[in-house]
């Protein structure tokens, strides 16, 4: 039986930032391009031997690092900063707002509200249930479903089944990244890491728009390589609940860390062509690619595995650099305020996720122009 | 338009306990009858509050305290305990064998997990990954979907939506409660937590087995009654990210945990009408009941608010304890391995959960018997 999960779709979008913005000064006298030992210290181990293991380099990552130059910061020129005081929920908060009222919904419209937190406010329960308080959302049930940086489209697959089903309506759907509560921000990994919220609103739409096709795959043999997790004497320790120590973004195994960076190209064109051969449809159909900004290079490496034209491609990892599973409908939003989204596009949405998950959408947008008068 | 989840329903069952058992000879010398001191320390606080606010104290409640007479321990005796080298996936793993085969399924046939894991291996990425890779389950994506003790209810309800849709065709659901990474065990909470996972294959059965109706809301206000945060100086810390102690289960305010906890009854009954009714059906229909048993009093202060006879339930307290999420595939395979379900029952399946989302499934059993001969 082919999936059947149009009919649904996004009907509102919704995205914020905190208001504070570092840019690369930040790291001025502390991380210098002749710094290598403190690249070999960053646990995006890709990044730090793109002047190394060429031998075992695809071709696609080492074009798409090459196109950064000697630019250590891969692109990024800044990227937001959470205050300690701020909690994240509020953020998301902000960014569902922003997409109930694009949507044109209110607090009793909503039934279901997913959330994925990077860095939730608490480690139990999640950030769900304050998100779902925050916005009065009376009469919605409030789960957490988290894919790491794959989590969108968990979110937005879920979301179009169970609307479908009739158990849910309209379902609001939000992640976010606050990344740069996970590593040691004088590090060349830091550079890299930005926050951000961004939110959806999942409703009911004509046939034949929405979710097309879809593929998700896990391949846990790749789990040790990014972990969040307490570093003891520089080890990053397995039991989390008694150790005493802050976690941080960091590895079990810094070569299958790598291993999976290095597959970034392979993965993409594996879940893309994967998703798109669910719908029935090619590369050519593909109107814009929005996916992960994990680092500098990450979409260019994708869109040259994939042979799409870099005017098919957006990102924002300038703006805001890595900003987890939050960065496909904050480019989303910000390719629609650009003019780069229109109604009936076809949308190829792609992520992988610490994990490893690799999971791709194809979805038709549907955004019909107002009538006159109208 | 009315629900349609239906046509897909559990296909297999697994269950998994530590093998160490902790009697209550355990803590002897530790607790006494007469401690009450420690009682109120408990952060299960409405336990706690059984003696005491007598006049705040809904009938139900009263009436299942009571009806426990003088035990410490409220009915448990036994409960099992994870080792401290055990991974909490081994466990989910050996859960979800049994599962697949008493589904008669194999790894090349599940194509997607949902786990939930009260305390993972790992705090990025979730366990997920790891049970997909334990199992070999390579066509299969790996999500971490929570609502705390009412995961179970969130999962079969997505996993039927999924399965309606097509996306997927075989789910695989694994709950785990490692609750005694969660306590110090030399206190009163303690005595109600046990470990153990349970496990089911999600699949298509004829039409009209699986999910008739279902009723699931959150209420926010209440999140800070239950949570694991870093305890300093005997106050529960908000920002985990950069507190260097060890996380437990406590509170943030533990008047709102206990108004949670002494709306048990009026939250299961909410919930258990609010699916029945999403049913077409009442209470008469009900042939047993199955939810949370996180206090030993809980399952009968639910029942005594829904006006059940008292063989219309089961539970396994005594044996296990509280396994928070777990409870309602591990009673329901304990239910059938005692001949309590049979093919056509209808199961009227709830749980609260921290949070507080409460959370009802009312589900037609599928397990027609095998033909003579067969």
């Amino acid at each position: 039986m082919s999936a059947k999960l149009d009919g649904v779709s996004i009907v509102g979008l919704g995205v914020a930032l905190p208001p504070r913005v570092r840019d690369n000064s930040f790291w001025a006298g502390v991380i210098g391009p002749r710094d290598e030992a403190q690249r070999r210290g960053d646990v995006l181990a890709v990044e730090r031997n793109a002047k190394g293991d060429q031998t075992a380099m695809p071709r696609e990552i080492a074009d798409a690092i090459a196109a950064t130059g000697d630019d250590l910061f891969r692109g990024a020129r800044e990227r937001r900063v959470i205050d300690d005081e701020t909690l994240v929920s509020d953020l998301e908060v902000e960014a569902a707002r922003e997409a109930m009222k694009d949507a044109g919904v209110g607090p009793d419209d909503i039934d279901l509200v997913l959330v994925h937190s990077l860095i939730p406010d608490v480690l139990i329960p999640s950030n769900a249930p304050a998100v779902q308080d925050k916005l009065g959302l009376t009469r919605a049930a409030a789960w957490s479903l988290d894919v790491g940086c794959a989590s969108t489209q968990a979110h937005l697959v879920t979301a179009s089944a169970l609307v479908r089903s009739g158990a849910f309506h309209k379902v609001l759907v939000v992640q976010s990244h606050a990344g740069t509560r996970s590593v040691d921000p004088k590090t060349v990994t830091s550079t890299n890491f930005g926050d951000a919220a961004a939110a959806a609103v999942v409703g009911r739409v004509p046939e034949g728009y929405g979710i097309l096709g879809q593929w998700q795959r896990t391949d846990g043999s790749l789990r040790d390589g990014i972990v969040l997790a307490p570093v003891v004497e520089g080890r990053a320790e397995r039991n989390w609940w008694k150790t005493p120590v802050v976690p941080e973004l960091t590895s079990f195994d810094r070569d299958v860390g790598k291993t999976a960076g290095l597959r970034a190209g392979e993965f993409c064109r594996e879940a893309s062509l994967g998703a798109l051969t669910a719908a029935g449809l090619g590369l050519e159909d593909v109107d814009l690619y929005v996916g992960n900004q994990s680092l500098g290079w990450f979409v260019d490496a994708c869109r040259r595995a994939l042979g799409l034209p870099i005017e098919k491609t957006f990102h924002t990892f300038g703006d805001v650099a890595n900003i987890g599973d939050a960065a496909i409908l904050f480019n989303l939003h910000a390719a629609r305020a650009s003019g780069r989204v229109h109604h009936d596009d076809t949308l190829l949405l792609y992520s992988p996720s610490a994990g490893f998950t690799r999971s791709a959408v194809v979805l038709r947008w549907y955004a019909p122009p107002a009538e006159v008068g109208a």
